[in-house]
């Protein structure tokens, strides 16, 4: 992925380094690597931010550190803050999922994008929000909203990711075995029905038809491999020979 | 929001009190509030899970405390298992998103739904996910897959208030092309603010700070081309002229 094509996370006056290097591993789980930090409480470098980085240490060692907001997002042409709570200022109010897919549409027009996060305890200031095109706040319980940074961080790069996601919706993993066919199925069918018909399952007789049929529906509805066939096969088999020996 | 119209978070063998806590405070910041529990590796209940929960407290108090994975889903219909990486297991396999849409819909028909998080080191061995219907797994970075017990519990109940949202997804309009970078922006407010400031514009002097932030965020806000930015220092200059031939 190249690197001018995703947005900037800019992390605001950052207090703990533990914090910094969470949101590292937040943003590279999804792909993200642009990190920008401004005015970092501790300082820079921070090893607590190393130490907790594991695995994303490259976007420490790449971000950009600058002063304050305004040298942090000099070259964006479009800016998001998020923030937890209304702030009285007048600007448009995103989910991340609405924020990730304008800020594709503009990445993908040629546009800079950065998306700003404030400092742990207070979130941004509004002279920090003023200084954005748009905010972004994360639709939670209105009676509990107590999202973390890093937890932030985490929600707004995984809809970066997920809005262009191309998974499809379900998939199934096939653990090195083909799906039986309806041949297979029949026959495993009439396997079961024989013995048990033989073991005096379908009593009383006028209840075999409708017992039958809803034996069949049972496999038939099962979305069973090869191998699961076989392994039916096998224990109705062990079930006879059982029987057979006592 | 009623406790039978949400699925039910299930931890199984979780190892510190504080990923317990934290679960708690992510699942209630979107509304969800059934937590089960499978043999807390510390016992219950547990004084660390507790501090960490704060404000989520309640989801604790009520937790359903089972012995293993059977006790905890006896009642349930449909169990979603949480794993990040392929257990050579025939099993659906679906994103958080999906998978929150199916529960919503198999809620909605009356069944009982849990999700299964696995322990913190390691996750769900495969004689846990042979328990489950279907898998969940987030789509992650292939090259960096690092997401904790907590960051699971969060994205999942994220997506489970997210895919019932009824938001129109809103998109800002493209205004033309060439946007106005930050800088340029900057500059833009600088000159306005410093001749607004001469002409007495910001007063009294008390109401000043709030009239410049006003001011700083509706420019911020305002989606300006270069060009935009031009004609405006240009008014801002004739209206000057203006008064100097005056």
């Amino acid at each position: 992925m190249s690197s001018d094509r995703q947005p900037a996370f800019v992390l605001v006056r950052p207090q703990m380094g533990e914090n910094i290097g969470a949101a590292a591993r937040a943003m590279w789980n999804f792909g993200l690597d642009r990190m920008r930090i401004v005015a970092p409480r501790d300082g820079w470098p921070n090893p607590r931010a190393v130490a907790m980085s594991s695995g994303a240490g490259r976007l420490l060692d790449d971000a950009m550190l600058a002063p304050d907001i305004a040298g942090a997002i000099a070259d964006c042409t479009y800016v998001f803050a998020t923030t937890a709570r209304p702030r009285g200022l007048t600007k448009p109010v995103f989910t991340p999922e609405q924020a990730m897919t304008v800020a594709r549409e503009k990445i993908a027009a040629g546009e800079k994008v950065a998306v700003l996060f404030g400092p742990e305890r207070a979130g941004l200031e509004n002279e920090d929000i003023a200084l954005a095109n748009a905010i972004v706040s994360v639709p939670v319980n209105p009676d509990f909203a107590s999202l973390n940074l890093g937890q932030c961080v985490l929600l707004t790069a995984y809809e970066w990711r997920r809005v262009a996601d191309q998974t499809p919706g379900e998939v199934m993993e096939m653990a090195g075995s083909d799906w039986a066919t309806a041949v297979e199925m029949d026959a495993l069918y009439a396997h079961y029905e024989e013995r048990l018909d033989a073991a005096g399952f379908f009593f009383p007789e006028t209840k075999a038809p409708g017992m039958k049929l809803n034996l069949r529906n049972l496999f038939s509805r099962l979305p069973l491999t090869r191998a699961d066939v076989q392994m039916l096969h096998g224990i109705m088999r062990q079930m006879v020979r059982w029987k057979d020996r006592s």
